[in-house]
């Protein structure tokens, strides 16, 4: 049984937030999880008032970026109690990206369990309203304090959580990345480590300054098959066929990706993980082919694509038509406030 | 004129500590400078006793990072005065590393007179044995206390001091990489960034368990094409010529590359910048032509290499009979302890 030492904070700040339409990701909870890898294991894990860390100039995530996150929802259902969306699925992208950056796994009780005792101590912060949420972010990184580069030896565990409202209300404009590139096979583009979303911020920028939301990214050979978008997996409604490109160690594997397939396929529409060629989106688009685009991603769960550029091919989409996407964002929502009966054990309860 | 707030530790912790034979990267000096980006400008310029830092668990750098480093090198000159090798070229790259990580660039004062000044003041620290040197390493990432993916509002540049012996003293044995990438086109290999080391790790602990030291990277698309070795770049002797992969975007623009190339042409040694494929090396080395294998890097300045492995052949080298790294390894020994004159203006007095 995981012991952990609670010390709990003596007068909550949730009375001075409002939880409606609070922006993503800037406040948190009363609480955090905070566990230390020293001498090969896991130690002295705490939940304690959120607060900030102490940490040497020379901490080694700084220097060389052994740093890995999830990202992970908890709602509120029609019944009240708390629930978090399939934790276990980020648990083993978690261990995943921790193997690929040469850092320790962490065990299942420390994240799983850990999690759940901390939401159960903050979970008058998890917002009632629709499509709000609390956002849940493990964080891991190196903390040798020297400055040869090598793998640490330790590390800190931490769980925060942030109430959340929607991450993107708008439909999306999206540019096809032509010059530069997210992730190369024998690369780290499947690991959720830090240094990839730096890396992404210049051509993110640059396509904002275009008068686009996101770049959908292509490969690093011929910067023609479809990858990801920036922090979500992108689909395409294709003469009535869902595609999405296929899981390669260049992508993220979405939770929400896998949990649209899986509603997809329960609600009898077809789908394909495949490589798909932006030739092939531009070329059915011209046909009339391709109905809806949209991202999966758990900050912004789906995101409608209005516009998706490819050198001087501009694709518009009607977002308002896309039947596709509304009913597998409804079929979400009403699982994850226990409107729907949850047939997949996706939702565990605090 | 940079305005620099000093406050001086009351008593230096250099008694306690020897500088004969010192681990690289494990101790600091006394003092350290720390300067903060906010509202588009560097404020609060400090040099101050080394000391932790207070960081929000969600410090930007931690989970999206925007975090990049040099390294550079101060020697003791044989009269006793403290200089630094090249440090314009460590800021010039410093500031293209910042600009691909989207972060904001550092003026040329705060950097070179901020490292000068404290310098000055832990002057004591350089140590004067040969092939010691107090290693410097300016740091600057992200600061924003939000979770949202975005390039940071804020940021923290700071400079610490390490006293250091030699890198690797030994000749290295190392495995030339088939499988796992370090860098592609249009991605962050020439940006000294985090990311980019957290990610060589696997790769590099994979190859120490098969008995070698180093990865030596291949491009991504054929993993054939040369770029570098984990902290440095490499070159080889073949036929009496000096070949190292021409700058692409996939590999970092070495100080130390530069200055080996600036003294074999002064020494009327041949030299070659362009792609060479791992297939050319195997082949000259079947036919006897290469003479000389080594990496180049602040930290470890010259590494001969005993052993280069591709595929089943493995390539053996008799370092001892290294001419050219010889040469080469005396002229900047020279250059940098004031032996020899410095025709290029590479020492800079502190």
């Amino acid at each position: 049984m995981l012991d952990i030492n609670v010390s709990k904070i003596k007068a909550s700040r949730l009375k001075h937030i409002s939880l409606e339409d609070i922006p993503f990701g800037k406040h948190f909870t009363d609480h955090m999880l905070e566990a230390n890898f020293e001498d090969g294991e896991w130690k002295n894990v705490e939940i304690k008032p959120y607060q900030p860390l102490t940490l040497d100039p020379s901490t080694s995530a700084l220097h060389y970026g052994q740093s890995i996150f999830e990202g992970i929802k908890a709602f509120r259902s029609h019944d009240g109690e708390a629930y978090i969306f399939r934790p276990y699925e980020n648990f083993k992208r978690f261990n995943l990206s921790a193997q690929r950056m040469c850092m320790p796994e962490v065990t299942e009780e420390l994240f799983i369990e850990g999690m759940r005792q901390l939401i159960e101590i903050d979970k008058d912060w998890i917002p009632a309203k629709r499509e709000h949420s609390l956002y849940i972010r493990p964080l891991m990184f190196a903390t040798d304090n020297a400055i040869g580069v090598k793998p640490s030896e330790n590390y800190k565990f931490l769980i925060m959580l942030s109430p959340a409202g929607p991450y993107h209300a708008t439909p999306m404009k999206i540019a096809v990345e032509e010059r530069y590139t997210r992730a190369a096979p024998g690369g780290v583009g499947f690991s959720k480590n830090a240094g990839n979303y730096g890396a992404s911020m210049l051509p993110a920028t640059k396509a904002k300054l275009q008068g686009y939301d996101q770049v959908l990214w292509t490969d690093a050979l011929e910067h023609r098959w479809l990858q990801e978008v920036g922090m979500m997996n992108i689909g395409f409604v294709i003469n009535d066929v869902f595609i999405t490109p296929m899981l390669e160690e260049t992508i993220l594997k979405g939770v929400t990706r896998d949990s649209v397939l899986t509603i997809l396929k329960d609600m009898g529409i077809k789908t394909e993980e495949r490589r798909i060629s932006i030739d092939e989106v531009v070329e059915e688009y011209k046909k009339g082919g391709v109905t809806e685009v949209f991202g999966m991603g758990t900050a912004a769960v789906i995101s409608l694509v209005k516009e998706l550029k490819y050198k001087d091919v501009v694709m518009k989409f009607d977002t308002a038509a896309f039947t596709v996407a509304d009913k597998v964002k409804h079929a979400l929502h009403n699982i994850r406030s226990g409107k729907a009966e949850d047939i997949h054990g996706w939702m565990f309860k605090v």
